[in-house]
């Protein structure tokens, strides 16, 4: 049984479990003050090419949406999200219990628009109603799909003209930035948003994200909502140390590339057999319409999600590779695929 | 410069690092449903002789209290804690920042007593009051002082004659349960708490702690919370491997134990050389009352925190040592204090 | 200037003033212990036939839906609404300030339906997301539509099928009861809602709701919740007085009948020049559909809200009439617009 | 039975019912938007001589103390409160569950001092810990007590010196104003708190406080926080209309004036008689100490609380006098007390 259910089902990247054990005696530093952490932080902030950004380590992209968003509004301030978002669906209620209501917005592939943003904005707004002060996006987006960097411009735009804030959550940012299509580049991201994360979790690390705050407005006392949110780690040179050998040689992007490969590879060969699929992807996550049929075959070898109903003898499955994902295996559910056509 | 600051300066143990890396390409349920919890799981509840009990592992010692408490509650309820609790100071307001009150009672050693807890309880309660719910303590405290098991059991009875749930923080419960003139067994604190956690992250773990729930009343929906406060690790077997390691052949037990060791080494020779101690404590950190002119030479070697002035030329100093303390350390800095007297 | 604005811009009805005067210099018991409290519960149990029911007096809509929502649900536990309710846009977060999330439905005329809730009811649903548990709708709607009996009994088995409570926010309840076409009796709704509310501040109180509760789950502790939420009146006898008057001699409903006499002879007048309405409303709110030049005209002499833009020439306004409004102004009103035409 | 229980007994000053009757019928603005809001605010802003500050009229004391709080403060962010406090131990974690931590300080007469606050100020502060951002104070105190004016401003000037906004809960302001030996006046007190409300419950209105903020910081977005909390009463005129009376001829003052007399005359006689108290207080709040059998005796004829044990003998009482406490039950009183002597 080989699984393709997701990007997290196998542990981290050997180089990084290399870093851990070769460290492991080293004293450090307690809550992200440590030398792997600074070291981590500077290459990210090379990367993106500002060097006047805060970034943080946190460990899971839960608490980083939940704390980055807690940290911008106050409580009567409001978050625009697409009904896909990771924080709308599949975080508990954790916005609301921190206290803020979510605006969700329906969306053909999970990508947000200005004109699904201004149809909020144009609802009516004074002390009776929350007030609109941040957007939300992934990407890539829940449903594979990426943004370009116009469509991103003009999502800052509207924000900009609306005084809200934009957060990018990019638990999957590296699969975004290698797709083929792609035109965003690192160092654009903090151009677009005043906050963003670079996901390690679902790329090869353990457990670690990277956040990045632009907005100045944001950076005092952030790390009191770390703290206060359960997320400040005590040692915390085990995240730096997970970004600090994601960040060096290229190493996140190349295990990104690999993950958008796989998938693609499936892809293209799902598409030569006449299959369709749910949202364009260019990324590490396929949404193929199969007959039923093949999806009960397909089963009994290959763990995988079935997303969405599409008619009564079909459905469209998950399909998630990741870092690790081995070619063999992507070739021989493409063989046993075929067995069942 | 060497650190006795805290017992989370070092990494992880070995062994553990050589699990994660022997199976970082293995495919692996999400969210703690993995073998490795499973596993690990299966060894606690051996350990404290209870089948019956729910076990769950967490990233950090502050999500673990959060979550417990917030779990047990209802908003207006509230935890009676000691004023030196991790919780009441130590966490930023996390349990207020999700709607309970703390109430905190001065001790003088970190120790709650039956009799502290009834000063709480005489006070008015009606609905223009919190209601009192819980009992946290922590074993061993922040003052490394130890409970005898007869001071648990009369804790316990308080907590049965008015409806209150008892939660033990076990940030270092190894190192309470191997301290010498201890009586507590891992098998007694299911008898005692109704909910409790065994540290990992201050014992030779990454960031793991792994909680046990006792009371049926608290287990169900519990994995609702977890993952609204930001702790449903999706990688759980990262957390699962780290415990299953620690429960192999006894590995968290001799930590413990060598923890304490290095400490109670230090504080036999600093009794020997006559001086005092903040408070009693049989475990890994210790409170030795110096002279004002011997802590600053020893600062110019070694890190450690001044705990708190004692008089005009005296001040207590907190000394930690970890699983990782290698003796010589020990034996130098005690070398080095000689010196100086 | 008249206005049609809301049924809350007169005082209240003579008789409850005269009884506040008349009692001014009584002492009485705070905080709703009063004998005008208990006297004014004990009218709302013979009202409703049922005397096994907590009566709580509470002053205003927002807090009684607040409190009453927040003492029902655990921090994961969500509440399915219609999206044009009070407590999605209406009342600041209010609810998710209190940490619960909302899960808004889009409907037609604010009513909701079984397959409205089953839609979100078919979602996904574990510890990854918010536990649907509480059902909330307003009788009569904001659109000043009503429930048949029969609607409602239909949600209530699809509560119940499903675990779920049913909350009745019933800020104009006098109006829906008095409708024309209205089967719905006071003494039915113990039997459909498990926690509903007698609104008393649209209907010529000063401020004042009365809170049913009929669950016994939802009882204990109840005035934990009302205290801590600030709404626990410390001269609870002028919110016990306000609802002794109302429940008087039915002057509650009375004042219910003569508010939708009034909007509905309106209805008809518009009917009969031959415009027609946004939605089917038999109680005190109207929605005719006007051209904007006659719209124009009426803001002159008139106040009232522009509800939506129907077409380029045309819109939706809203007319509101209260227990004060007096005939003579309605008639103006529509001798007034015939001008216009 | 007469009551000393509390200055809430009874309902309103026959000037706020009759203009309340007179109006009934008068159609108002929602929301505060009102003339006899406005009006009522004009006056306020006379009294205090400040025209640049923001008044707000909201409907009690927990209400008004929440809504003030969690203005001003982030999530991290805390109160110094005496430990008899309101927000402390009277409203039910109100303020908690609301996030935020209070840090309370125990006082022998309910009155906070700079070494008070600084002892709180000098504890450790980083991101591990809440930071400590408000100072709390009621004048006159639960105790009964007042505040100098030295004494304010010398609290005003260690939250200047520590950037910490400075609340004064007025509940029972108007005694303090009126009190012997009282120095502060309404106009010293915009100079002295940055945001404090003058209570009207507690002085013969049915229910309304008035709240000024005067630092520009607090001001914006207010009403936001108002409506979020329930406390946006719709019949703001309500509310408006009762201010505008106790601002009319000093009646708020007069109240005041006459509620401290009749305390003061029972507290001359009962020294007279050679009884101690708990508290020197020149309000309407007095806590004499008498035998246990004479307050036996006293409790056939008479409702108050017995406030604390003094010995085995002897008990402290609380005795609370109200605008509408007539004199002759205060001479009865005392009469009935000779005879048990």
């Amino acid at each position: 049984m080989y699984s393709f259910i997701c990007d997290y089902s196998e542990g981290a990247h050997p180089n990084i479990l290399k870093a851990l054990a070769d460290t492991c005696y080293e004293q450090n530093e307690g809550y992200n003050y440590d030398q792997h952490c600074l070291t981590a932080a500077k290459r990210i902030k090379e990367e993106i090419k500002r060097d006047d950004v805060d970034v943080y380590f946190l460990p899971g992209g839960t608490p980083t949406n939940l704390i980055s968003i807690t940290a911008c509004l106050r409580s009567y301030e409001a978050i625009i999200a697409p009904s896909t978002g990771h924080i709308e669906v599949h975080e508990t209620g954790a916005i609301e219990a921190a206290g803020h209501k979510i605006l969700p917005i329906e969306t053909p592939d999970g990508k947000l628009t200005p004109s699904h943003i201004q149809k909020i904005l144009n609802g009516f707004e004074d002390e009776h109603t929350v007030r609109r002060k941040m957007v939300f996006l992934t990407n890539p987006t829940e449903n594979g799909t990426i943004y370009k960097k116009a469509e991103l411009q003009a999502i800052r735009k509207i924000c900009d003209d609306n005084d809200m804030y934009l957060y990018i959550d990019g638990a999957r940012l590296g699969c975004a930035i290698m797709a083929e299509g792609n035109d965003v580049k690192m160092e654009d991201l903090p151009e677009i948003a005043d906050i963003f994360y670079i996901g390690g979790t679902k790329n090869g690390a353990l457990m670690a994200e990277a956040l990045v705050i632009v907005n100045d407005k944001i950076k005092p006392d952030f790390r009191f909502h770390i703290k206060q949110r359960g997320a400040l780690t005590a040692k915390g040179s085990v995240l730096g140390i997970q970004f600090e050998e994601l960040m060096r040689d290229n190493l996140y992007f190349k295990l990104a590339k690999h993950s958008n490969e796989m998938a693609q590879k499936m892809a293209k060969e799902l598409e030569g057999l006449g299959f369709s699929f749910l949202t364009q992807s260019p990324t590490n996550q396929i949404f193929p319409i199969l007959p039923n049929s093949i999806i009960s075959e397909l089963e009994k070898s290959y763990q995988f999600y079935i997303w969405e109903v599409v008619d009564h003898d079909h459905s469209a499955i998950r399909l998630v590779t990741s870092w690790a994902t081995p070619e063999e295996k992507v070739d021989q559910f493409i063989k046993d695929l075929k067995q069942f056509i």
